[in-house]
């Protein structure tokens, strides 16, 4: 399969898409690499690299700035965003991963790739590793404030998302609200838990903020702000707590290198990035600040994603519910 | 000064509060604890403890159930929770300090104590321990939708907080968002933004998830529903980490109890509760699970703003703000 690579997104891009576009295709030889973005810069990434099998660089003569808008990198056809979608609009690539703006991404992501039928506002996800398995939350930023409806759909996407590339047979959908009981949170939460109620969707109930590192459930739907607060404290908290139990400077050895590594594993970075779910098509959004290694892995999730089928899988599940609401 | 104390509001009550009695008055020789709840079981926890100054036995007939709502709790006129706040509503007791349920502990002070002049519906608020310096959290749970009138009346509150239990001269102020530039977030927000710029607190600007921990600013306000999430998963991080690092088991010499002694810096309950700001008494509202040391602590929060004349304070600044208003 091929999948397209914003090869301009992170803060030292194009070094670090390259590198793990090259630790991508050799760890799976099913993927080859479309790098897109400047192609001078990237061939000069690229020359650390003898062996670069099934990487192709794609030219986009232009980036989104930093200072750009979701609404104003629109109108930058050339970019490397709207160029690597482009690919997969065309079907001439099978998924899309960028480490670029999530706005921008999102945006642009919706308007080539277009919502599945049935979906309103598709949302963002983010698997939040625990040690009993991920739980993907979502919304985690795209849609600020939210209906009811929307929840659901966040809650049928993200639990075919959680079929397909987890391989959960039936995951638990929770909804994340102040209290476990039906009619705490919002109108909004309300409303949402009795449609959840209805869904056939294997819904546990209402889910507490203490529930995600304790895996109530596999799923936990939100709106995109509270989702969005909670992921940056969560990425916060690996840093602050090496901080904590290792300060620079401790003696003894190796011990902050120890507790460095095995809390990697909170760093979602690391587990593949944020996909956009329910647009017809895969895009992954990394974080800006990936390294080699969280480019990778959000490749690794992009090529799960098509292998699985999750797209036709997700069109398929949407027209049922419209069928079973008829 | 005299604190009065639930003494039936842990899951093992009174024996954590009646040990955290005991400490909080060795500990302040300021303090005398009045020891609301049924008399009969408060002394056969007491008599564990062969000194007890300043403790002193005021019998509640009735106490709270897990299965009361906020509203029928305050039909129990009986209840430890009524009789310790009528204490203070009498002036025979200067604070009140429960580790009962949030909401009827909530209900019941706003009924008993009043809302201060100018407060529309008081917030708990609540420290998280940063290893840069505590941060403040308002509201974490009272107000599950908020204006933005109320976000300011937090960031109000919050403010004079710091000054006097924490000692800072100027507090930072920010506003919990999905981004830092003024436009981002609900209708609410951006509102709750300018009125906040205008407001004379030493406002920061909108901070992020990410940014608490970091200590960006020293009171992050946000609704309650919303600083729910936040301070529950929060908790949870701690236990997580544990596991994470040191699972049960672990070989090594005492790194587990090493590791889980660090982190305890990470439980807010160690930090002494949530105080519900903006009513016209101190009421400080502590864990279910508290242990002896959370209440010792829980006590010292209530003994420092009774020191502190924070309730003179926060009746002062807000009816300067009204003054600047008219």
């Amino acid at each position: 399969m091929r999948i397209a690579l914003d090869a301009m997104g992170t803060d030292d891009a194009p070094s670090s898409e390259v590198e793990g576009a090259v630790a991508a295709v050799e760890a799976d030889v099913g993927v080859h690499v479309l790098l897109v973005g400047d192609r001078t810069a990237i061939a000069g990434a690229l020359s650390r690299f003898p062996r670069r099998n099934r990487i192709t660089v794609v030219h986009a003569p232009d980036r989104v700035m930093a200072s750009d808008t979701p609404t104003s990198a629109l109108r930058r056809p050339g970019s490397s965003i709207n160029v690597g979608l482009s690919l997969q609009k065309a079907g001439d690539a099978d998924a899309f991963v960028s480490a670029g703006s999530t706005g921008a991404v999102m945006a642009a992501s919706v308007v080539l790739l277009r919502p599945l039928r049935g979906v309103d506002r598709p949302p963002v996800a983010t698997v939040f590793p625990t040690d009993h398995g991920p739980t993907l939350v979502a919304d985690v930023g795209a849609n600020i404030e939210c209906k009811p409806r929307q929840l659901v759909e966040f809650a049928r996407l993200g639990a075919i998302y959680m079929q397909d590339l987890q391989g959960l047979e039936s995951p638990r959908v929770g909804l994340l609200n102040v209290g476990t009981e039906s009619e705490k949170g919002t109108e909004v939460l309300q409303a949402a838990y009795r449609l959840l109620a209805g869904s056939g969707l294997n819904f546990v109930g209402n889910v507490e903020g203490g529930d995600i590192l304790r895996h109530a459930c596999d799923v936990a739907v939100c709106d995109g702000f509270t989702g969005n607060i909670l992921l940056k404290f969560y990425e916060s908290v690996a840093a602050f707590v090496v901080r904590k139990l290792a300060p620079p400077g401790l003696r003894g050895n190796g011990l902050r290198e120890e507790i460095q590594d095995r809390l990697r594993d909170l760093d979602y970075a690391e587990h593949g990035g944020a996909p956009l779910l329910g647009v017809n098509g895969v895009s992954v959004i990394c974080h800006g600040r990936s390294s080699p290694r969280a480019i990778k892995a959000g490749i690794g999730v992009a090529a799960r994603a098509v292998r699985s089928g999750m797209v036709a899988h997700m069109a398929r599940d949407l027209a049922a519910a419209r069928e079973s609401q008829v």
